[in-house]
């Protein structure tokens, strides 16, 4: 059996700005090391080793994955280089941190999941949501909602300036062919697939607008079985509309909203729960009865490096089901964009 | 000219508990006068006038549409009554004020409005929530929200008990054939046509549950033109569901939410504003701006009791508006019934 490290030694491929949260989260969680950052250039690496305390820098991604002393890479590439590198990262014997979307359709989700099996290292995607104490508060209440959630609505957006459309990978069809269905919907659909329990079965979906081919406000509809019929996800995700992370998640008997479900708060992040509110007097008024459920302060980030870093020192034995829920994602993402090709033709989804 | 009388006297067509709350508001606002109600049978009205205090029973619809003193009735009768009795009584030269749906089609409801402007008497359906003072400040808000509204997303459930399913009108194919579309979707249509400015030029939408033929559970996407492309709505209106009745409207620079746009509070009936609200410090924290519009103490059933009544009486000019308005959410209610027919599939509205 393999000896367990007291700290998990991370490399990051590529340095983006993205990057820098869980780097930040690498030096708070007491289980991490950031150490090493690679980009296309020494100098870029080195300035980013420089700016934010990692000891090494390397001037190629290769590089790093030749570096023994890393046993973790976290992958901030743009989608469509997720596959690549994840691959050869696990093949280096490197467990694989990688972001969302986590590649560019589901039979690359496969084939990365796959080679991370066959390196018997850990998968994961890079959703901080998931990790937040916050979402075991979700799932423990779910109960009170009834006898299976069958409602989920959810909208994630955030209005992209010029320079945003202009440089921003995210808004680029040959690195980020998803566009907001794969950055946003991620989330959206995510957060569905935890509260349902399961998988769709069909997903209709549009783009109501395009940058190019990249869509940047996108809604979909995913319907799920359930025991008492059909179940219902309501997704919107834009990168033209004002912030917005809001969930709310109805049972026959109850619902409850998140307001910032992507972006926990870190100090005072709440579930509003409401089961007994009802019209009064004739219908004269709504006695709105609200629950706020509190969770204790949580960094989700720091959480999400902390399990991350257990599965890869083997404190914890590898979790295969988060490459599981990543190719789920993935292969919703898929039939999202497949409906919106046919302007939101019902695709149904293979179990 | 006509004199303007002091008062405007109401009869009641049927014994309705919905009733109950608008002739309340006829005792509450000082231009009204809740003078007679009507039932099939004279016991059942008589019963309802001592109970609500009204001073005259009718044994017959018939009957009040004959009593000379009656200057208004409202109309809570079931919808397919609504054609019929409204026709009559504009005949009969009284003004009315008619529940939603207001009927079965947009065929019935032109037929309505028709008889009422060739009686000169006004038409209006009975939406409260249009003449509370919260809509003129969300009207004045909504230029805070950028150049145009664009994406107007509103749920309104309740959860009916076996009785109502049983019994209520609302579950029954016969009287109510267009179920949670008619009752709950009404109010979700309405507002997106007062905040998108016109009508939508297409519809989607699905029933996801039926009682019977009658829909209890329904969503429709509504495609609105706008000066830079589509503009959207979408509703989801349900009789399963827990209680709810919020609307968020955005622009491209803020949103605005109510949590309770049909029945709005008496006395705190809020907007919460958001044009400001960012992600700070490297996406580590959603900022949340929240602006809280609470406008002044308002009875929203007393407030359309009034309006109408300085219409009746000849206070004020008629207004057509009102039955355009009920013939565009009724035009958009049969289109949703189409689509839904055809499992989604687009529905073109004509212009």
């Amino acid at each position: 059996m393999t000896d367990v490290a007291s700290s998990c030694r991370w490399g990051i491929l590529g340095a983006a700005s993205i990057a820098r949260k869980n780097v930040r989260a690498m030096h708070l969680a007491d289980n991490a090391t950031p150490l090493a950052i690679a980009s296309r250039t020494f100098e870029k690496a080195a300035a980013f080793a420089a700016e934010h305390g990692l000891d090494r820098a390397h001037g190629s991604y290769e590089a790093l994955l030749e570096d023994p002393d890393v046993d973790a890479v976290y992958v901030p590439l743009p989608t469509t280089l997720h596959r690549e590198w994840t691959i050869r990262a696990a093949e280096a014997g490197k467990h694989v941190l990688c972001e969302k979307p986590v590649a560019a359709n589901a039979s690359d989700v496969e084939a990365m999941i796959e080679a991370c099996r066959d390196a018997g290292v850990q998968f994961m995607d890079g959703l901080m949501f998931m990790h937040h104490a916050r979402m075991r508060r979700v799932e423990s209440t779910l109960q009170r909602l009834g006898p299976e959630p069958d409602l989920v609505t959810s909208r994630f957006s955030f209005r992209g300036d010029a320079a945003f459309f202009e440089n921003n990978i995210r808004g680029n069809a040959d690195t980020e062919p998803l566009g907001c269905v794969g950055d946003l919907g991620w989330y959206c659909i995510r957060i569905a697939l935890e509260v349902m329990g399961g998988m769709p079965d069909s997903v209709r979906a549009r783009h109501h607008r395009l940058h190019g081919a990249v869509p940047i406000h996108s809604s979909a509809e995913l319907d799920f079985p359930g025991r008492d019929g059909v179940r219902h996800a309501f997704i919107q995700c834009s990168f033209v509309h004002p912030l917005a992370q809001w969930v709310e998640i109805c049972g026959a008997e109850g619902s409850m909203r998140l307001d910032d479900f992507v972006i926990g708060s870190p100090t005072e992040a709440v579930i509003q729960l409401e089961t007994e509110s009802r019209l009064t007097e004739q219908d004269l008024v709504h006695e709105r009865r609200l629950e706020r459920i509190v969770t204790e302060d949580c960094v989700q980030e720091v959480e999400m490096i902390r399990r991350f870093s257990d599965l890869a020192r083997g404190a914890l034995p590898l979790e295969p089901i988060w490459g599981v829920r990543s190719h789920e994602t993935q292969r919703i993402v898929d039939a999202i964009m497949s409906s919106a090709s046919v302007d939101g033709a019902r695709v149904p989804i293979a179990p």
